[in-house]
């Protein structure tokens, strides 16, 4: 293929989908790269892909079970399942609107074999909803928060405890939100230890940090 | 005086103090000014005074008990003291490097007659510093907050009571702060009801329209 | 609901209505939000608000009267009437194509209960027309100011009345308005005292305010 | 001298005085430069030049009634006076701060025949203040306004005018003015006609334009 | 009319149109204010408009003759001919590309009575396409130029007349041209003296600003 | 042809094409411009033209041979074949989504004559895929690196080999992206010498500066 | 201490030291801090101190070996030594600009019990400095990585390892490095999965970060 | 040497100085660093460097003959002088206060072999100047062209001559021109093909890529 140079050092980093970025590739590109990837046996993992990527990719028929995760728009072909994480990956939301980039984090750790559990809609506006579920992010061995708007909930939840939690802006707003660049920024000022921040709506590099680092954990190093 | 125009209808406003805002001005403008407005017979606040503006209008000997507040950078001429308000106006800050701005509020607000109390370096990475203080923050007509860095306090404190909250972005911080433009975002994008905003460090501005807000409520309208 | 996490400690802001920001939800999850909210007997505001939206929300038929301000793009869902303030809320737009922000502003602040009065294209480049509704504007506990471009109304105002101004920036204009940055930015140095700011577009949070204010002061605290 | 290229094309605006913009260059630079500019005749202009280089050029001896306009920064020689302007030029200021901006603009346009007035500290805050002023504004051919913060004067008085309106942009300011940004946005989003805007500080180019109407309306064209 | 308030008081520009700006305003609401101006016998402009706003304005049939200027998205609807300047106003392009914005520049100034010409693509990257224009350039009062992308055309123009140039960016560009911002700064940052700008694409403002001046001169004050 | 002015002194820059630059031409301009230039016998070349305008100008049957590159989005009509250069260019794109860009490049220096290579997908989180090319890079006598997201390749490169890179930033990416910001600011900070930056997007104008260093070099000056 | 609240709950973070940040408290705040923390026995660290600051907290001799870090501008008071981590944290810098950043990383680590080592100088202008202490690098359980300009080294680290990777960008370089957000926005942008980021200069949070996850992988979780 | 790693593999761009700079770093680091770069015999330059550090440098007299360029800032080891170029670089500055940026152009091309001419002073609002200068333009193999302000030098010459030009925006200016944002967005957005751009200031860069290109040109390939 001219256009994609196919990487085949990944083993490096077993447990590990394949991983195609869809924007700015064409159908054919992404069903070649797709189909490339999948014949060494990997999982494969397509994000930011329009229904009709998802369409195309099923007629070819060459990947069984392949499916469409619609709220995260990732593609989703899972080979081999790998053996479920011990420990429970929470993925936090400010907002409801902010779900789809939760969505994208959920099947990106799930295909890497993490546990999780979305808890939707506890922004900082309403403190006793995440409050409420204080004990279960105290267990976690990292934490993704994902905010828009003003972004806080990854300050007030790294306050509260003593894991790593890496936090996902999202374009979630309007006005001086500027595209996330709020919530960006309120987060990259944090006051709180232990934030850490990935680019704006990018809920699949949080979740491969996450895994990275629940992987460290559990194999004791 | 060819440089100012000294405004005679602020009666209107009946309870302000007479108000210059020195940057940009030479203290002998400054000083020229300060006696304007004093021989009225009102008080006078300067903001943003630097020590020596102070000690050459002290030393006019035309002022008496003039004072400095060095903290707030404000030099206070309280000619007439105005009776005070039956309601405490709090005044929170996220930090111990906000006090400043929260010294300007706090002498603008005094010499128009409000009671405060300093509500100091209670930020959300400790939320439970806030928490201890929330009977008497529900207990105000209004809430000036100061926060710089993430500025989260803001939405934090806009969530847990039922008066306005005026939230002032501070200069505080470093790198992506942007000289508080993170605050400010922040506090322009909360979803907390009730939250408005001033510019960056702008404690005075903050101060009146508090005290704009007490009175109207403490007169029944 | 996995997807929304319904707030039941709403009651210590007695007459506000429950409210849903429409953008980045479903069609599907919004009528779910609706008729958890609906149901506790409490008004309910959708901003925000698409038609096609609200076409669903009626063919439900199980909201009464439910209905649909167009211009403000909100969704009206009034179960109780509060009874109304004893003062008028001005609001006043620099121009006719700052509208629906004031309108979105309006149809908040009627459902908290507040009497509100449209003051319309009343902009700086014509003084007169502002002048004209000077006695009326004098006589506000609290005014909201709607301006996009220059934004300059909001100081000109401020600097005529005694009561806190709500300064709302629009997203009217085109070019170095940079999406309503030139507006914000404009008010929030304002020179004229008791001016605060909120979103770019954010008629919904300055009617909160607004309210929060009037009802402090017609309740005499 | 190799660090300049001097102009001798400049008798196509006659009437213009040699201008030397200081900051960058070095006072043995600026002497050189000046001696080439003054040997000519010409009446000569140095803009933004701190007193020490004022002090160098006077001691040269080589400059009979060379004279330094303190506020304005400006180094003057005028070897021969030109027919003063029948019209005035009036240079508005919103604020005591700006004062030295418009002397930058006074001394130019005074250098090149200009009779000028200085009205000073009218800011849009106080409106009455300006209006006092409104004949005397329209009987000019083009008048300049010098404001910082928001900047908001331009457009008042913009409307208020059948002229065209020079607006000049002040760095005066803090937080959110950004350096002269809020201003300068306020001025080029104006919504009356009539304004056109020149760089932040730029007092020089303000009264240069002015000029240039001035003289083409009094010749008739 | 309760969203728009029509100005009585415009006849102190004698000359003018009264002018509509579209953008944000319903096409009923169009209409409405356009009847409103049109029956006080003014001419009526209406800038960005859409073509399906002219078609509805024209179904109307109470604009005799009234048309619609493509390439400007202009309606126009001269009611009385004002007489012809007797200089020309040049209108300057750097590209083709900017034809749309000096197109409303150009139906702008005719409706007020000048005479315009349009001097099109010649910009910087080809000196000699503007140098063959320079005695016609030389003769006008007031030249308007239009450009994006870099914007220089405004300073190199600048530097060859003795005339105010005003100077109009475009948003024609694409990526670090950041929609007009590139030339914007350009312009502003001119080293040019006489060069003054209006906002991104404000052909409009520039037509009015260069007919004032134009007024002024052929009138000798 | 009042829009366009069409410019004949390019034969100095012999071998070159003539270039319409297509965004916010009508069709109708640019072939009358397409015309004008092709007359002369010259080659030419069509950027950023949507496939639209490609059928148009073929369905004027004037210009044999004509084609469009879809990727490029260029419009090519080669009427006289250069000679190729003895070197190769070589392209280099860091990730599959930057071939349009690449695209564009590689066909404007192929109309002047380039041997060029695309060499794709080799970006920087990958380093192996870059060192299988290198002897091929260290053989030719520039570089174009095209990159978008984090825009790292460029520095990377440079540091690898001893001729000029010329870096061309994309819009790829997305949230703190900023339509390209990202990669231009990283080019332009680069730390390997040699690297220097043209817009956004612009395959055209890298193209252009590597086809007149390779035919320097190739014609020993 | 009316200025600052003291945390007494930051056991639940056991092996924190306490921490004070400098900048905008006087000297004597942050002695009255410094002795508060230190009485409960408690490792103390104060960072961007300057060196007046350490003097005056040396002068009260209180604080028996607190000693000053000069490179990182921090205060180390550590009471109790913590056992060393079995793994060493690598902390990797693109240039030797980056090193004060570098330092208060180490320094940061170091009182919270890791074992840290200083690789400097290897940016990706020279990729095989970077390649030699590949295996080192490999064997890390998290690395930080520090770079100014263009900031690239974050992500072609972070292609090689397996490990997550913390950026830290820093102020290092001029012009359009636009104090750090050059390198903030490429490490934002950056392709290679599991680098995270933090504020500009931090290194005070990436080591801690670091830190949390280490003692996690360790600890068997 | 702990704080910098030495790059022994620079032989592969041959007849290139050892280069440090210098901000950022100890003056004790920067005479390290410089003694192992000269030890090797190569020629060493190090930019930025503040007169002390030359001071601090030149006592060792470790280095016979090394001398401070004043006006560039850098201090110049040359242990052997290199063939110098037939060809002449041209550098050409847009005004005086350029002269820094094009100062440390001039000695970073010379210590690599450049013969050079610095043409000073003739930037686009008096084209003549620059028009004088262009048979020598006409005759380079590639140009360097430093402008701050608005940056429109660049463009011009780029449109005039057939040779690579190399632009540096520099900081040069006030107001808007934001610390060079003004003359860098230019000359990214230059018309002229073949106009590259480095960082604002980077006259170090610039002579690199210059000196890289006519070095190819010299040698044939």
């Amino acid at each position: 293929m001219g256009f994609a140079c196919i990487d085949h050092h990944r083993q490096i980093r077993r447990g590990f989908p394949e991983v195609i970025y869809c924007p700015g590739k064409s159908t054919e590109q992404i069903i070649q790269i797709f189909e490339s990837l999948a014949e060494k046996g990997n999982n494969v993992l397509a994000t930011r892909a329009e229904p009709h990527i998802f369409e195309a990719i099923a007629k070819t028929k060459k990947f069984p079970d392949v499916y469409y995760e619609e709220l995260a728009r990732a593609i989703v072909f899972e080979q081999k399942k790998l053996p479920y994480s011990k420990s429970i990956l929470p993925i936090v939301t400010a907002g409801t609107s902010d779900l789809p980039v939760a969505a994208e984090a959920k099947v990106t750790a799930e295909i890497m074999g993490q546990r999780t559990e979305l808890i939707c809609d506890v922004g900082v506006a309403g403190l006793h909803r995440i409050l409420g579920h204080l004990e279960k992010l105290r267990n976690a061995n990292v934490i993704i928060v994902v905010a828009g708007m003003e972004g806080a909930l990854a300050s007030v939840l790294g306050g509260m405890v003593s894991c790593p939690v890496i936090a996902v802006p999202t374009s979630v707003g309007y006005g001086a939100s500027f595209g996330g660049l709020s919530a960006l920024l309120t987060m990259l000022n944090s006051c709180a230890s232990g934030v850490t921040v990935v680019n704006i709506d990018n809920g699949f590099s949080a979740a491969v940090t996450a895994t990275l680092i629940n992987k460290k954990v559990e194999s004791g190093k």
